[in-house]
């Protein structure tokens, strides 16, 4: 069975700003999901936040499997009954693979239980470094120990997140900061996985390291097969002599 | 300095219920706050749903290092700016330490993320057996490697919580359910412990082993003599060279 | 690719002991292995303490992703060498799924850094019940919300290992005591499960949960299709750009 | 009651190098010993490898609450019955702050469970940043958001290392390596720290902010008052009722 992904974006960036239009012309959205249309085993959506209902409707959902989720300017403007639609979903089962300035998204800070705040410094040429600090994890098959992004935006710590289940990428800037870009996290019968890089006016989502992380995120992320059946509320005793 | 504890209860239960008034003549709050008032180096304070602002102004905010919290059939009477306050004081450093049925107070759902739901059962003499799941951790000190409570409700995992950071007790209970009764997470700068004992129809809240517990806990969750400034926002290149 | 398992038994009560003998007349690894080989997807192969090296070559070894652990009266027998043989395995990226009293085994007191010491009691007639606590993690897949063993011997906390990075099951026991049955930790690129069911003269390795528990462990254990290259050592300023 | 403090060095460089030996005329365990015996409520013993027992005697264990433990040539020397000994006092509660080179301990990597390697690099002038990545935590009290060692050896990830259960301080180092430089675990009833400054040829060890954390760390590893009687073995049906 194809593990069903929807790839969510804000998607005005691209609309207002010609350098990210530039970049990236049909959405950054479309850079992300046709790099995982040619990956194998998954079945990729789209969707931004001027679709109707977010293009998160109910039945969206039902037929997500994992969301990859991007945006920044306009997270106010994503409406509360639909981040806790996603909210309800993952904790069902499903994966979320949060990216870049998506640290600040409502879903986000409402998995995480913080601020999710951050250091930040806009450059036009500033290296960024990302170390793997779990070989041998999912998400970093057929990464070296480290790669290398020519041009970023520098996030520093803190970072403002509950302590990560695993750690699997530390980023260094040339500034001189750092900053934890690969976490992971539980959430109920969900998995959440936080991945740095991707500020709109670089390239970052062309990448084929990025997209590697994006892509082997996802399948990492992905429920079983069968999502659980979850029981809570009154147990009369010796209920479980009746299963 | 002493630690400055802010005992809070959502006190209804007392008032409307014989039983409960009749184990707890001066609120389950009182029953915990007249012994961490015997215990040293503790400054005592407690505040109930029905006070101004739930006893929770912003200057009472400012003069609690710990809090402890109890609710059960009001949580949703709880003003949301009260609980982002609260939630923001936890992120600053201070230490909270939900009790019982307070896993489903609005207050501890914002710092989980999850549904923090579970299963239950009141039975009239149920046993619960508290398992010692991390000797030598502070919270644990002076308690021997259980200890039981001849009566309790029942609580039964599935307890959605993310993993907690440590699992200091675990409960087993007379129809065969297990619960992770002691668990501490870190959110922000602050520390979070969660506390399974305590139903109102019994008196849980003078036995010796869960007093000694909570106020351990207090000691445990409280934050360092001044609380850390977090600096967020903005870098210039070399903005650290500055300093 | 197959995944390939190397499943390891000490096999000398089977040998002894004619209740033992009865249960599992090719031994437990078989009971294992049988229903190992009757899954997709895995390779299965079996070793026994009294096979020349422990049945565990250098190229036994360089041919297996993940390995399960069965040991009791004979640990001290397992050769150090050995044991640093497949601790360096598990270090480079492979899984172990260490068995019942495997917990005393020299490989996982090595992977773990502590004693692994518990209670424990055998009865004829001890029911264990087994809740899940992650329901959605691969290794419950298709796992109720518990399950019940009619017979076991019982496993009581402290259990003396490093905080898990996951529990996925916690079991009570008829006398009332707990026990942290299914755990997961990272140990360089390799997975460590341990998973408690499995006392020799009860028929634990001929259920169906039980079963299905250790091959999904196996699954969720198994490497990346490579192995990673983890580099340490000396390295000059400006080494990264020559790469 | 004073915390007791056992400065474990093995004071080998000191006595062979004159450039260390000009840094640290009295060793580096002196450097360290110095400035906690002028903070209050500790109890301040220094040991050295070339002492009898390496200075570890069972007395002197008795009558240890937490260790610091700088290595680096000489970690095969440590006799393996006298890390034994440190491991087990550890278990049963003890704390251990292991420093720099320390990484590659006997000590350390027995507590660990993995190798403990890392990349490194000896420059005569490169700066080492190091960045609080859990404010609020006592080890960090008192430290700013970063601070910055003007000359420092490179250690750079991966540090292979269990998944930390707090990673307090991330270092960036000039050639744009990262590492996990402050990090904790749990063993047993003990706690473990790991402080990555401290490279011989710097004075690393007159650094204020480097005692301060070294400070904090040994109060934060201390064990509670009384160390925990943990109770393994054979237990009847019934056992607890009789206590």
């Amino acid at each position: 069975m194809p593990i069903r992904v929807t790839v969510w974006n804000e998607g005005r960036h691209e609309k207002k700003n010609a350098t990210v239009a530039e970049i990236y012309p049909n959405g950054m959205h479309e850079a992300i999901a046709s790099h995982l249309r040619k990956a194998g085993g998954l079945e990729i959506r789209t969707a931004v936040l001027d679709d109707a209902e977010h293009g998160l409707s109910e039945e969206v959902l039902s037929n997500t499997d994992v969301f990859t989720w991007w945006g920044h300017l306009a997270h106010k403007d994503v409406d509360d009954r639909i981040v806790d639609r996603v909210h309800e979903r993952v904790l069902a089962g499903a994966g979320i693979v949060v990216l870049h300035s998506g640290h600040m998204s409502k879903i986000f800070r409402k998995l995480m239980g913080t601020t999710c705040n951050l250091k930040w410094r806009e450059e036009k040429n500033e290296r960024e470094i990302l170390w793997v600090t779990r070989p041998g994890h999912r998400i970093v098959a057929g990464i070296d120990d480290f790669f290398i992004l020519p041009r970023e935006e520098m996030y520093g710590e803190f970072f403002d997140v509950p302590e990560p289940q695993c750690t699997f990428l530390i980023s260094s800037f040339g500034g001189g900061e750092v900053f934890r870009s690969g976490c992971t996290w539980t959430r109920g019968a969900g998995k959440v996985v936080y991945f740095r890089p991707g500020h709109e006016t670089f390239p970052t989502y062309h990448d084929k390291n990025v997209l590697r992380v994006i892509e082997n995120a996802i399948r990492w992320a992905a429920p079983n097969e069968k999502l659980p059946s979850i029981a809570f509320g009154n147990r009369k005793l010796g209920w479980m002599d009746s299963k």
